[in-house]
């Protein structure tokens, strides 16, 4: 019950979190720039402030086919989404103990 | 450059992060509810918040003398901060390697 929430700050190179890291899972799995719960527009401001972050595309289009195109990660952007879900089960590992003995405080019989 | 944000998050019971944390750490050292660049207001309602996550305070009053009263943390305060600080530096130990492989990518050559 209790979580951390982790966010890489970057300064004037912006920030990573959850909501992005989770809308480039989204459109690996997809094959195209879209994500539950999120405009098209907004996606794409998102994917638009993450190749800004790096100087380099993150995300990009595929041509045509019968499919009509679509959109796949670049090597970077799979370097990304694993450095950030292996920074998180680090620091889920590393703090376990903190939190819990939070927790314990939480539910403590309130004195 | 590249940093790491932590907030614990103890759904129903609110959360913690580095703005109530430094609140305590400027209560302990100042003896009263009060921070660098924020009201009293603001600093009750950030203590009333903390007391109301653990069902009891972490900030207390103490009766007048010359000084005409203060306030300083329970031992509970002591230990949220201890337990948080004691996160953050796990954590910072944890991310270290994958921050700095991010770091390096954004710093690379812009291909």
């Amino acid at each position: 019950m209790v979580s951390l929430f982790v966010r890489i700050d970057l300064n004037s190179h912006g920030q990573i979190g959850p909501g992005k890291i989770d809308l480039l899972e989204q459109i690996s799995e997809r094959g195209s720039i879209s994500a539950m719960g999120m405009s098209y527009r907004r996606a794409w401001e998102l994917v638009e402030e993450l190749n800004a972050t790096f100087g380099r595309p993150l995300v990009e289009s595929r041509a045509g086919g019968k499919a009509g195109g679509g959109a796949d990660l670049t090597p970077l952007g799979y370097f990304v989404i694993g450095r950030y879900r292996a920074i998180q089960k680090a620091v889920e590992q590393a703090s376990h103990g903190h939190l819990s003995a939070l927790q314990a405080e939480i539910y403590a019989k309130r004195r």
